[in-house]
């Protein structure tokens, strides 16, 4: 046996290891009695504590000295477990297991502080939380990683390769742009009227499962159960998805399931060849936040999609109070400006992000303390959304990601929306009666291309060069921008 | 730190994998898509290497020996550790590989000869396992297990300190108080009418979850699911039960339930102070079959509580077709000679067992081979029960266990009915007017009982000796048999 095939067996192990961890994190948000969280907690140090020591384990560092890579994939597969090695290494043992056990307890205190409206009851854990950040940010900094650049060296875990100049740059040419939409959209007189009515469970959760099925959805591999908040879970040949039930508001349901879709998709659709090594899931956060927004909003909330969803829509529910296929599209992509990220729609989405990725910017470099975070999060808000914050619920503690440390994570999702503006511009060129089979629900047409062009790939391209490779240009915000102001000129009539 | 305090700290890591082991099956049996079945495969050979590593970890020997444990439950915990070690110490690393890799190809060419009772198809497989299970036999010999003999070597992994000798002496003074009692019966010229009908599932499956709810089941620390053979899995503060649903046949989903129901008991009542230790699980597949059997059997199929279940059944399916409590309960207690040991009374159950017991100690001992095997279980099926067999699935090919390796594993089924017997002697003297709750469906003060005589111990004594602390009195056949012979009078007229 070679250095590289020892090196390759020893990694597919903890590759299924890996896979068994995320098991266990499904199986707690789905299946999981409530009595058994402490004991699960034990469980899941367990499995991480195997993980972290393989991950760091002594041998890679010969092996990988030792190993000579057979191929291209073969050559990716130990630059990644090299970068895995070294940033793991670069991060003292005292302070992993320190965050691990303060950003465990953080998420629930974080919790208990947004049912509340009780910012101070988070504030001294988000201090600590950031000060282990930071603490991190400067080892690897110290280990050559982020260029010299504490935020970078963070980003560089969720998108490899993005630096926050380059998205800061980005932002500036998005952000006008955006602004000026937003405004013209609320300032047209046009007012589409949101869905009303009851919408039962059982019939919501049926639709959604035709959805999923529609998009191509490989139910051998896969399953769709409840969850609080929805998440799709797994690689290889099994990768769950999740999705929950408002019965006054049956979208919520339908398109996180198909946004849902769109990142399990992207996992199965990744060449069986990469199962088990590292080119084995996908290559970022970045461009998996692609596949599940061009799934959920370029194609799922298209006029094409849309037309045949009110088809179904009526098949399931009878009659839902909305006139015809046009005026369900314009209920579907309705533009109003809320306090909350994840309700948003895709004109004011992204304006979320920037403030996020401006603001935690800041916390990491020090130049912002927390005890005025929530002053900075409600000045930014109104000067971007014209409203002012009514409780913190609402504002700086509506997103779990900074307590549980996930700082360098939010400018992923622009990115995926960014990407994603790229690939449909290209799906529309390479499949140009698109709209044809949409129409008829058959939006399994568009994962078969990106399984092709982005999907089957892995972690075998870096994140930008597997776009640029399926789009044929190197991704900018254009296309997004381009798109959002032709679909929503014409449904607000701009 | 002390030596015992190490070696308990890692031992609390090894039972926490072991569960997500024991987590993993659960998901394979009941949600996992049937397209990951590949892949799971992968993953279950990665978590039994990380527990076969840990549980031969070289430094084991080293805190054993200077490990000092500070009370009994300490030093119990030591023992099975040193036990587990040593045991597997025995087994050579590629015998037992091989093992595995066999018996994992095994079970799929058992369930293909099953399903087109094909025995020539089985035989070299199964020819091959008893070799490797007889080569792992001396080897534990050879290292100071069983006491010479090989089929205790095997027998002492599932029930420490039974022996084929004391066994075989029980079940010969079984054996003709069985056979008289079944020749009585079918001679007694009652025929107690089957249930007949359809039993929609979700009714079916909503009574199951009041039968659990009826023995106490803490559905905060478990859930009820469906499988295709039911099981329970687990421990500490995650039992969760699988029952499955013949809609013709709701007693197969009824007990199946209240049998796992017994099982899952056990796994919960233990005393949360040996969770993650050694003892925290139930201590031999024997005193674990007591719990199954003492739930389904002398409570569940009780004049008492059938005749509450009665009531229950006609509240959910209406008219059932049966005249009163007393019909229902000569119904649920039907005696019918049958093939199929899973599907047996109480009456024929042990009568399986000890054919299954004298066959594979002569196929362990090498004095039946695996060619004459079902000559051999023909005539015998003969003998004992009456009749010939009419197909291999009914015969030979019907249970799983042998193609995985399980020989020593049949006898402590009886070995639980035995125990049964023995605690509900102890539980009536215990309990005087018992009928009068499980006539109300109050089955949970039995499992009070039960929990504080039996099941909180988890693994601090050694099988029979927890039985014999429950009862006052060592663990003999008669109670079980007294039970039968008391209680088939009555329902027979004998």
């Amino acid at each position: 046996m070679t250095a590289f095939d020892r090196l390759m067996a020893f990694q597919r192990e903890t590759e299924a290891l890996a896979q068994i961890a995320g098991r266990l994190g499904w199986d707690q948000e789905t299946m999981m009695p409530r009595g058994a969280a402490r004991q699960r907690g034990e469980e899941m140090a367990a499995i991480e504590g195997v993980l972290h020591a393989r991950r760091t384990d002594p041998r890679l560092r010969d092996w990988l000295a030792k190993a000579e890579a057979p191929d291209a994939a073969g050559a990716r597969a130990l630059d990644l477990i090299g970068r895995t090695l070294e940033r793991t290494a670069c991060i003292p043992a005292d302070l992993a297991s320190e965050t691990a056990r303060v950003t465990s307890l953080a998420q629930g205190i974080w919790a208990e502080a947004r049912a509340r409206d009780d910012v101070a009851h988070f504030l001294p854990t988000l201090a600590q939380v950031i000060g282990l950040k930071r603490d991190a940010a400067a080892a690897l900094v110290a280990g050559g990683f982020g260029g010299g650049d504490a935020y970078d060296a963070l980003l560089d875990d969720y998108e490899p390769g993005a630096t926050a100049a380059g998205l800061a740059a980005m932002f500036g040419r998005m952000r006008p742009r955006l602004v000026a939409l937003r405004e013209r959209i609320l300032g047209s007189g046009v007012h589409p009227a949101p869905l009303t009515g009851h919408f039962a469970e059982g019939r919501q959760l049926g639709l959604a499962r035709d959805l999923a099925t529609a998009f191509g959805y490989d139910w051998s591999r896969g399953r769709l159960d409840l969850a609080v908040h929805p998440f799709s879970s797994g690689s290889g040949d099994d990768a769950r998805i999740t999705t929950r039930v408002v019965e006054g508001d049956p979208f919520n349901c339908l398109y996180s399931t198909i946004h849902e879709v769109g990142h399990a998709a992207y996992e199965l659709g990744i060449d069986p060849i990469h199962a088990m090594t590292p080119l084995g899931q996908g290559v970022s956060m970045g461009v998996h936040e692609s596949q599940s927004r061009i799934y959920e909003n370029q194609l799922g909330r298209s006029a094409a999609f849309t037309g045949w969803l009110y088809g179904r829509m009526r098949d399931v529910f009878g009659d839902i109070g909305v006139a015809g296929p046009e005026a369900f599209f314009a209920t579907v992509n309705r533009v109003t400006p809320g306090f909350i990220r994840t309700e948003a729609d895709e004109v004011h989405y992204n304006l979320h992000i920037m403030m996020r990725f401006d603001l935690e910017r800041e916390l990491i470099a020090g130049r912002l303390a927390p005890a005025d975070l929530e002053d900075a999060w409600n000045a930014r808000f109104a000067a971007d959304f014209g409203a002012a914050v009514d409780r913190p619920a609402h504002g700086m503690l509506q997103d779990v990601h900074w307590s549980v440390g996930l700082f360098g994570y939010f400018p992923t999702y622009s990115l995926g929306n960014v990407y994603a503006g790229c690939l449909h511009k290209a799906l529309r060129a390479a499949i140009p009666d698109l709209d044809a089979h949409l129409a008829k629900g058959e939006a399994r047409v568009a994962t078969d291309w990106l399984r092709a062009a982005v999907q089957r790939h892995g972690g075998l391209y870096r994140p930008a060069e597997v776009i640029e490779r399926a789009c044929g240009f190197a991704p900018t915000e254009a296309p997004l921008l381009d798109y959002l102001e032709a679909k929503f000129a014409g449904i607000y009539r701009l």
